[in-house]
């Protein structure tokens, strides 16, 4: 069922803009929003168990892909939309998502993703993007990582965030995982082993730190091996969110689910 | 030997700031600006052979590195340079880079990246910083790809663009490549052979293109073949630019330079 808004200052805008722009407003909402087809196509076909799309909104310049019938869809003016739109040229669909935070366990075994302090958004969104396609089976976020729902997060990661459990964790945490067997290997941009030349088993966490500051160190300290990707002279490191790509990939091939 | 401007309305403060704003002025001067430490220091310990820094340009709130002497200093308070800077919460240097374009001949053998109307300058920047990290040799643009010189390329190779060879391409230079026995490979989301299975050998191309819109027919007619990344089924793509570092770093993987 299609409504239409016409106005700048219906209820409804004003909290979708809030959404943009408020941490706090997708907190006690538990809703946030995913702009862009690409996106909400990936989250259609993969929605996960944590999210549910509550409603479209389309400017009158939409004019792409076959919208499932099932979902609520608002129309409005573009420059209606434009008010909420977190991007330029933007092409004038966004989704309204709710989270269902559901506890889940860590898993025996596989690979985990931890970010380490990763406050860059759009790193941050790679990386999760990155996770979810080498197939990675948790995020594990330690210190104060920007929010998942921030919109560029959510932007980056292309609609993948519903396709893995994101959740914080703490050194207690990792130091149990350890005794179930799992090994913590720490990128560092010196000084680990070559990454090529490691060998992963079934239980592994990959610890990404910030471009900026790298890993802390706690998680250096938690670390069962430091490895390093081999670069020339000329190149004194990678964006943090090629480094974490590189590394996940590696590990996917270097330790095949049977 | 240093100078200090106080105004704001200075020559030389209008002259950098147009260095940031104008492509035109870029083009013109054949001067660009680098801002942040990492990167200048970078430039400093690898020049290249195409590139002088012509002075270094200091906010009062800049506590940073040892500079070398040789080089001109000029000095302002932070509300004057913070009408140059790009970036938020600067800190506070920048350097002014004369580029002097040398021809120079494409190598008999080696890997090159090669760039498809990529657009998007943060990707852009990224891959040349990968590409110099994993000892590619050159850079070829094909089509409308952004400038080189745009600060947001500039200021995501970290540096490192002066430490490869970057220049415009053509249909029949990549024909001529080709008849010297180089191998173009085409890196497409699907149906291409799995990257990981590939063996690559010592004259490569890798295609990569931008992220909206893929490789052009051109290069895809081109290609001697299509490369993939393997994905799971939840995640369509990967950023461009971790795609194309990932080739990168498994070709110089699969080709070990002796």
């Amino acid at each position: 069922m299609d409504k239409e808004i016409t106005s700048t200052s219906n209820p409804l805008v004003k909290q979708l803009r809030a959404l943009v722009s408020s941490k706090k407003a997708r907190q006690e909402s538990e809703r946030f929003l995913v702009e862009g087809w690409r996106g909400i196509q990936t989250l259609i076909d993969h929605p996960g168990k944590q999210y549910c799309i509550e409603r479209l909104v389309l400017a009158e310049k939409w004019a792409g892909g076959t919208l499932p019938g099932s979902i609520e869809t608002i129309r409005m003016p573009d420059h209606v939309f434009d008010t909420i739109s977190d991007v330029r040229n933007a092409q004038g669909i966004l989704a309204e998502v709710r989270h269902i935070p559901k506890h889940t366990e860590l898993p025996e075994s596989g690979r985990l993703l931890l970010l380490d302090n990763v406050r860059d958004p759009g790193n941050f969104g790679t990386l999760i993007r990155s996770a979810v396609g080498a197939g990675f089976d948790r995020i594990l976020l330690y210190g104060t990582c920007v929010e998942v729902f921030n919109p560029k997060v959510i932007r980056s990661s292309m609609g993948t965030f519903a396709s893995v459990d994101i959740q914080q964790t703490d050194p207690e945490t990792l130091t149990d995982l350890k005794k179930q067997g799992y090994q913590l290997y720490a990128t560092t941009g010196l000084e680990g082993a070559n990454l090529y030349e490691t060998v992963f088993g079934s239980k592994t966490i990959l610890a990404v730190g910030s471009e900026a500051n790298g890993l802390s160190d706690e998680i250096l300290t938690l670390a069962t091996q430091k490895i390093t990707i081999p670069l020339t002279d000329a190149c004194e490191s990678l964006n943090a969110a090629v480094a974490g790509s590189i590394c996940m990939f590696q590990i996917a091939q270097a330790s095949r689910k049977p």
